[in-house]
């Protein structure tokens, strides 16, 4: 199962906005095919192995990491092509999260003979497809909160410098996580501030380009920083509301850039109204690599998923220095949110401490 | 060695000025004896292990953290009860920091044709006695800078609260670290919010309590507080300037409060005069838990060894929370104060991140 998971992984960002998957067949010991996933719209993991050995898998043991698809969507249904190879025995990691189909899979195999074990490295399955089980069960994506502070928790001096916190090893890691997210989302702060190119830079290797998503309640955005003269390379959205000017609107279009209308809350973009419009707009998952104001709001209004906090080891101190979550902040620490099932990754200098969002009651 | 490291710790907190020191005696491939330094004014390690087979160690090897004394301190010379001993061998994780003695004792030993090891896990060995080291060379205090902030990193609310950053697991450790430090320094600033009593509390043992040293340039301290109100049971130090009334001394002074008065610098306590004080007060290491303004005052004069900051995996945001390190801050991060040699350390709940202040070129 083990070795699934890591070929599961050979599709990360490609099969978004399906799961990722690996398959190996077992027989007599030897593992006698393996495969993925590879894209969105190519062979679900089973067949791709099961085509290795002519879907000839009689006796043999298929371990993969989700439960096999029972229905026609772009490629004929997996158990079909399982029940044909003869195989005896199926091991899966984590039973279908999608509610409409959970368990069906299972419940055919089971039904012609074939032996079904579930649950064999199931967390380990759950949070490989993270986003994909957020996607398919609320149609909305899964935001996962990205900073970078110094020891002290700040994100940039008094004076706005922020190059760099973290050293290039964990900073290209960043970009290994662009090129695995749908979108990336920042507030209008942060390219006035910054003008960010917000593309995935990595080395010998053409990345995956998200979808950027600035939000501009007020669309302030000046058409000549980064994101807008860029727009026709990589898509740019700007979620903004009806406050925002035609003519602007108009303008950008004619650059590119593609202007959501959402709704408002307190004079700002409704963040819950965005994630359901980006959701719909087949975008599983967002990076938010927000100022304070922008990650607070999100954390407040309950769309972060989780948070990957990089810190560099170093300290700048600075009472008007620029921390990661700033906004009106929590009054008391029991109400604090909560980060749990944390981990951790050390760079050659720099620590990665990485959680998910505790759900309120 | 590793034991001999192990059986070094036996003697935390109570040692002081002295090093902690561990020795095993093998011979023949069997541990014959053991011994450590167990406080200040007692037996060194080498000799509480020869003590336990009546100084006879003939052919044996002695495996010790630290170079053997060769001077009539408090106890005679060690070397000499070595030699004495007729051992064979002696292996020392690291040589005598103080420069005045370091090789002194192994050139001894040697010269009486006793095989000398040196350098066996001497990063470890350097590190268990890091206020050792420092005291001894320097005449100044070991400080260990000690903060707890929240994953965006804040210690305080905007509100200033403050309970609980960290779960009960990582404050407990951070009470066995007051355990085993000379002096605990914050300043008036915390005093005045928190009013902490700044002692040990450890469950089931009577922990050190380490004398509490309070920055107070003008001598603002109300005399209600905790640390006035217990200086007769616990050593309660202030540092001030001549900014201080005389009438204010006076009345600490009948309450147990010792006030130390220290050069003025910018119209603050010169904090690294006043390590010059603590140093002459056989004061070998102090926990600085104070707020931002100290931190920052503590790191910008340079008299910070290492840095221990506990993050408690929440988030509660806010642009006027509180940061571990304020004051002015560095305008760029290219002038941060670097924390090198990272470890890090995890809790039920928490995470310890422990590291060493580089010194400038």
């Amino acid at each position: 199962m083990e070795r699934a998971l890591t070929l599961a992984k050979l599709g990360w960002g490609k099969t978004r906005p399906n799961p990722l998957v690996g398959a190996v067949i077992v027989k007599e010991g030897k593992v006698i095919a393996e495969g993925y996933h590879h894209y969105y719209g190519g062979d679900h993991a089973e067949v791709d192995a099961l085509k290795k050995i002519k879907f000839l898998a009689k006796g043999a043991a298929i371990y993969v990491n989700l439960e096999p698809c029972s229905h026609y969507g772009k490629t004929p249904p997996c158990v079909e092509a399982i029940i044909k190879s003869k195989a005896k025995k199926v091991v899966v990691a984590l039973q279908d999260p999608n509610p409409q189909v959970a368990g069906r899979g299972i419940k055919i195999l089971r039904k012609h003979g074939i032996e079904v074990v579930l649950g064999v490295l199931e967390e380990e399955a759950r949070k490989l497809n993270e986003i994909f089980i957020k996607y398919i069960t609320t149609s909305k994506p899964f935001c996962i909160l990205k900073t970078a502070m110094t020891l002290d928790g700040k994100i940039a001096t008094s004076n706005g410098d922020s190059k760099w916190i973290t050293e290039e090893d964990a900073r290209a890691y960043g970009h290994h996580i662009r090129d695995r997210v749908a979108g990336i989302m920042v507030g209008i702060s942060t390219i006035l501030a910054d003008d960010p190119q917000l593309n995935t830079r990595i080395l010998n290797k053409e990345g995956n380009q998200p979808v950027r998503i600035i939000v501009d309640s007020k669309l302030r955005i000046p058409l000549e920083v980064n994101v807008v003269k860029t727009a026709k390379q990589q898509p740019t959205l700007i979620a903004t509301t009806n406050k925002a000017s035609k003519e602007k609107i108009e303008e950008l279009a004619k650059l590119g850039v593609e202007v959501l209308m959402v709704e408002e809350k307190n004079g700002k973009v409704n963040l819950e109204d965005l994630m359901i419009q980006l959701g719909q707009r087949k975008i599983d998952s967002i990076l938010l690599e927000g100022g304070g104001t922008l990650n607070y709001s999100a954390l407040d209004v309950g769309i972060v998923d989780k948070v990957m906090c990089f810190i560099g080891p170093k300290i700048i101190g600075g009472r008007n220095a620029i921390t990661p979550v700033e906004g009106t902040g929590k009054s008391l620490i029991k109400d604090a949110f909560i980060v749990e099932d944390i981990s951790l990754e050390k760079f050659r200098k720099d620590i990665l401490i990485e959680g998910y969002i505790r759900r309120r009651g």
